[in-house]
Order: structure tokens, then C-alpha cells, then sequence
């Protein structure tokens, strides 16, 4: 954890989780209905009648508080699988992503949107939600390696949590919806494990 | 081309081509500055001092107008690739896709945020920009089991255009940008050539 983060996590623990996340689900309301725009510290200090100095005591900014709350809400799927084997380690990665990721289309192209036109928030949202999901995926290859299992050189390592990610969003552009585990799974099976040449 | 497309073909062929690609940049540069809900009839005809019921006539509806402008400013990546052999085709579509691909990312945006918004564009989009796409990479997988060099039932090969697709679009999360060739270039050697047992 950074020392901001740790600072920030420190004043929070000021209230209650109760507290914490009445307000952030506040937040992911007002994104999923009007984009990062319609999230305003006024709005959301109405919506949970908390004073508005109180949030930006709490969390900074608003982008750090959207961050927040997209963070408490995703969860990370990937971070603590250590299954044994890279094999085992994909197949739950491709469990977890299809299972338990976020279905609301509409929240995630909010995000996105939001994502390429503010750079704060894109800072915020890479260091606690994407950064820790591709460090995740990284460590498991990096395990992989450690157990002979691949090459510490391979060339297809560097393309796992592109084509993870990638699946994630893609799926949308031909089934109206996101990768689901079957979909996530084939692509373990069919694509990653040969190109790394690992056998299931 | 379809039916109802040919019929809009066969309107729009009134006008010159150079008069189209202008009504076309307006339609972009409106799209780019303020998104998908700042095109309006009114406001490309503003703009082209085109008249609104020349608009409606030549092109039906909006989402009709902002596809065939998109797909007029994209070109095709991949229709017309045909090396010989799959390892080709797949670099000359890396190629193609990262040298030659739209790299305005608001744009991109717009249209993405749009596309889960307003079902009529993403009809509109999938038609003529998306479906032709993985059509052309789906032939040259086609090609490649006529040519014996994968089998019909390739696990992997329906995988192919998922992962060149998301890979174009999820490169942006970890450098700011799209993929570029030599990344697609990778994806090709180091993925899909070793999954589909296809030696370079």
C-alpha cells in the first residue's frame, strides 16, 4: 500500500464499513446513471446526507473516490489463486473473471468513457484495480517459471493478461455481453496453455 | 452488400464522392468533440450547409449516418489479405491493423460508449464495420484448413478474432494507446501460430 493510500485508508477508518459502503454504492448508482460526469461530491454528499467536507476529508478527490468505490465493489479476481500448477492457476483465474466480474454493461462503458478523458481518475483506477489484476496474473507466471514449468524467456508470458483482459472486453462486441467462464476458460485451454506449452 | 444497403448506395451515388467525405468529416468531428448524443441531423447540416431533409433522405437515420461515416473513415484491416498461407495472412493483418487503425482514441470512445447505448448504432456498426472484420478473419482461417495447414475443428482457431480484437483494444489499460504492429506482431508468433501448431 502507498503512503497516501495508507494515509487515505487511516482517515477512513473514521466510520463504520456500514457507513463506507452506503456511500460508495451511492457513487456506482449515480456513474451507472449519468456516466463520471453525473458524479459530483454534492450528489453524493445528498444522496447519503454526509457533508460534503467530510468526503473530500475522507477521500481527496472525486476521482479517488470513484476509484474507491469501483475497487470495493470489483473485488480482485485474481489476486491469492496459487493452485499449484499454471494450469490450475488459469483455470481458476478464468473461474473467478467469469463467475464474479462485474455484468453491468452500462457501469463498466461509464468507466471506460471516463477512463480516456481524465487522467486522475485513469491514475487512480490503474493503481488500485488494473495494476494488482495484471500483477496477479504476472506472479503466476512468474511461479510457473520457478517450477520449471516454463521458460523464464517465453514469449508468449508477456501476452497472458493482454489476451485475459482483452476476452474480458471484446466478448461484448459479438455476444452483447462479457466473456463469460466458458469463454474464458476455452481461451486457457485452447490458446494460452499450448503457446506457453504447458500441458493441462 | 445488402439490399437495404444497396438502395442507400444507390441514393447517396447523387452525390459526389468529395461532397460525401466532407458530410463525413463533419459527422467525425462532431462525434469527436462532444460524443455520440452531440451528432445531430442539425448540426452535420449546419456544419456542411447540407440541407437536414437531404441528410434524412440520403442516409435514413443518424446511427446510419455515423456508421457509414466510421466505416467510410476505417477502411477494412483485413478483407482482401491473401498471402498463402496463415502465418502470412496473420502478419499481414497485424500489419495492416497497426499501422493503418485509427489512433483517436476519443473517438474510439465515443463510439464504444455509444455502442452499448443506442442498440440501433451498434446494429448499424456490426453490420458493416465489425461483422466484415472477423468475417475476413474467420476466411483466412477457412483457407488455412482447404490448404490442410489446421484442422476444421481447431480448438484455437475460434479464438483467433476475439484475441486480435481485444488486443487492439486493451492495450490502451496498460500504455495509453492501441496496440501497435509490433504487439499484434507478438500476439501472432508468440499466441496464435504456436496455439494453432502452425510453424512461422
Amino acid at each position: 500500500m502507498s503512503t497516501q493510500a495508507a494515509t487515505a485508508a487511516a482517515r477512513r477508518s473514521k466510520i463504520t464499513p456500514e457507513r463506507e459502503t452506503e456511500l460508495y454504492e451511492a457513487v456506482i448508482r449515480l456513474l451507472r446513471e449519468g456516466g463520471y460526469d453525473a458524479v459530483t461530491m454534492e450528489g453524493v454528499a445528498a444522496l447519503t446526507k454526509c457533508g460534503k467536507a467530510t468526503l473530500y476529508r475522507q477521500w481527496g478527490t472525486k476521482p479517488q473516490l470513484v476509484t474507491a468505490a469501483l475497487a470495493h465493489r470489483r473485488c480482485a479476481f485474481f489476486t491469492g489463486i496459487d493452485t499449484g500448477s499454471l494450469a490450475g492457476d488459469l483455470r481458476e483465474a478464468a473461474r473467478a473473471a467469469g463467475s464474479r466480474r462485474d455484468r453491468d454493461v452500462e457501469l463498466m462503458e461509464a468507466v471506460s468513457q471516463a477512463y480516456t478523458r481524465h487522467p486522475d481518475l485513469r491514475d487512480a483506477l490503474r493503481a488500485t484495480v488494473i495494476d494488482p489484476e495484471v500483477a496477479a496474473l504476472d506472479e503466476m507466471l512468474r511461479r510457473a517459471v520457478e517450477r520449471g514449468e516454463i521458460d523464464a524467456d517465453d514469449p508468449a508470458a508477456g501476452f497472458v493478461a493482454p489476451c485475459f483482459l482483452g476476452m474480458l472486453r471484446v466478448e461484448r462486441l459479438f455476444e452483447e455481453r462479457f466473456a463469460d467462464e466458458a469463454a474464458l476458460r476455452g481461451l486457457v485451454d485452447a490458446v494460452l496453455l499450448p503457446a506457453l506449452r504447458v500441458d493441462g
